[in-house]
Order: C-alpha cells, then structure tokens, then sequence
C-alpha cells in the first residue's frame, strides 16, 4: 500500500475491519466510494454515527430500539404472556417478518459457548428470569439457532425454569421451533440431523 | 424491515448499496457497526468522508492523489520515457508492489465497451495521445486486462496510436504484458486460452 494516497490506505484499512471483508473486498468498496456520488458518501458516513448515537438497547428486552421500552414491548396490543427468546436482534427481524407471531422479545444477545468463553453472565438470561419471575408469562418459546451452542443454550435455560420457578413453573410451558425440513428443499439433499428430526417430528396427514 | 429501528434501516440501505453487498450482508454489517466501539465506527465515518474532501485525478496521469501532479508523476527519478497504460488506480497498486517497473502510468478509468455504452470519450485515450504527441515518450506498455474488453482497448489504442503519430510512432514502442502460465499454477486446470498463449509465446531455456 506504500504508494496508494493515504486518506484511500486508511478507507481500505478500515473496510477491512468489518466482519467477512478481506483486503480486495475491502480496496473494491473504498474504490467504489472513490467514485460514487458525494451524496451517497455522505448518507453512508452519516449513517454509520446515527447507528450509533441513536440506538440503544431496550431495558425489558434488550432488543435495538431508539425508545426505551421498545415499540414492541410498549405495544399493548401483543400478547403479554409469551416471550420468544432469541440470540440477536437480526432473529426478532425474521420472526417478524412472517407475521406469525404476536407475543414479546428476550434477546440474549448470543448463545452459552464455553469453548469460545461465553458464560451466562454474558449473556440476558439474569434479566429474562426476572420477567419471568414476575409471574405474568404463560409461554417461553426458546428460539435459539439450531446450532450446537443454541441448543445448549436452549437446554440451559429450560433448566434454570425448571429449577427457579419451582411453583410459577407449573403454569409456564417451555417450548421450541419446530425442526424438519425447510420449505422448498429437497429430501434427498436434507442432511442426515435435519431429516431424522423430521421423522421424529411427523404429524398425521 | 418494518419493525426495526429507522436508522439501523437506513444503515442496512446504505451498505447495501456498495457493490457486492446483499441485504443479508449489509444487516451483518450494520449489526457489527452497532456493536463495535464508537471509536471505531467513526474511523470509518470520517475515512469515507475524508476520501471523497481530499482525493482528486492527477492532471497527467489520472491516478488518484492528493497532490497534482501525483507522487509517481512528480518523481524525477523514475523512467520519464515509459508509459504503462491501465485500466483503474488498483492496476497501478498490483504493478507498484512487483517492483518491477520503474516508469510512469496512464490509468484509462475502465475498458471500452460498446455493449454497456463505454466509448473513448468516457475513458482517458485523449489525453493519453496528447502525452504521446509531446514526443518523449518511447515505451507503451498496454496493460489493460487479458479480458475481451481489456483486448479490445489495447487494439484500439494501438491503432490509434499508429494513425496519429505518423511520424512519430517509428521510435516509440508498443508492448503488452506476457500472457501464458500463472505462477504457481497447475498445466492441469489452466483454461484452454491460458495454455494456448504459453505455447505461442514459449520461450528458449
């Protein structure tokens, strides 16, 4: 990069910083920047420090929000007794989306990996007990990734229920996302864990 | 994207606008901006910001610079009668890294390609005849891609420059980087036009 005009090094220099952005990435989006319009520079500059001025962590669930609660914890209309736990802000996204699901968030904010040295102390799970503990919740559906450590922390959890909440916890089902097959997908490609949960999981026709 | 927070919305617009970067990409990136140090997420604020205020073409040779002309045009000590021609500012960083050459560039700032509308109007040729035209130049190093445009270009200019300097043109040299064999590659896997320039262009051992 000896020859490259400093204020371009350090632009390069910093895509790279991002996640899944390797140094030619990183030169291609700085030459593009390079090039575009002063006005879509600018939108990118500015929106990256609005990100972070702006946005704060909701107090209830810990979800991204400018407001604190947040719309969905301060929408009266959602069930009040169900709360969906998930790892990342980006989950309460997709479960949006399908418009499936009318009830309230915990977001974790990760999954427990011991190898990789996250405990529960890094993670809400102290903040969703105390919501559970105030008594109002019927449902906790645990929708962590169905990954190694999701599960894990899904099986951690269910396990604080079951052990804290000895009296609440008669009333308060635990339950999961259903695993099989995804939609559009083919049978003979579904790996061997994706399709033996789905013959465990068969529903009558 | 209903649900989520205005302006972590426009962050995701705005990285998804770069080249390269999906929906799904830009959520990842704008998620990491949320989450990094502020620091760091102003870094890249201002390193994008700071390109677009203080970067402008050298006036000779239309590599990017903060200064004009640039620090290549600008040194005295490099080769004044060579004129490696290429297509964009990274080409000259790939070259400045071999050590290789020792002379000057001309970056064109693309290919000319009729099918996208890219004429020699939109690319630096002009003014590269006009530095040609001033006679001291004895080298021309076409260095544009091995791709079908980059070919084309290369023909174009060539025979441009054999049509308009007349006169000229009997001591200056036109050239074009060897094609054949990458380093480090496998005779096995290369392409049938890669093997086919290494046979024409073998050379005595």
């Amino acid at each position: 990069m000896s020859d490259i005009a400093p204020p371009v090094a350090a632009l390069i220099e910093e895509f790279a910083r991002l996640p899944g952005v390797g140094v030619k990435t990183a030169q291609r989006l700085a030459f593009f920047i390079l090039r575009c319009p002063t006005d879509q520079a600018r939108r990118l500059s500015d929106a990256i420090m609005r990100v972070k001025e702006s946005i704060i962590y909701c107090s209830r669930c810990f979800n991204i929000t400018e407001t604190d609660p947040c719309p969905i914890c301060a929408n009266a209309g959602r069930d009040q007794d169900t709360i969906c736990v998930v790892e990342e802000p980006l989950d309460v996204i997709a479960l949006e989306k399908t418009g499936a699901y009318k009830g309230l968030y915990h977001v974790l904010h990760g999954a427990l990996s011991p190898m990789n040295g996250i405990g529960r102390k890094d993670l809400r799970i102290d903040e969703l007990m105390r919501r559970l503990e105030e008594g109002n919740v019927r449902e906790v559906i645990l929708a962590t990734n169905p990954s190694f450590e999701g599960d894990y922390t899904a099986g951690f959890i269910k396990s604080e229920i079951k052990g804290k909440l000895n009296g609440a916890s008669a009333d308060l089902r635990v339950t999961s996302l259903a695993r099989g097959l995804s939609l559009g997908s083919d049978l003979e490609y579904a790996d061997e864990g994706t399709l033996g949960r789905a013959i465990e999981g068969r529903r009558d026709l």
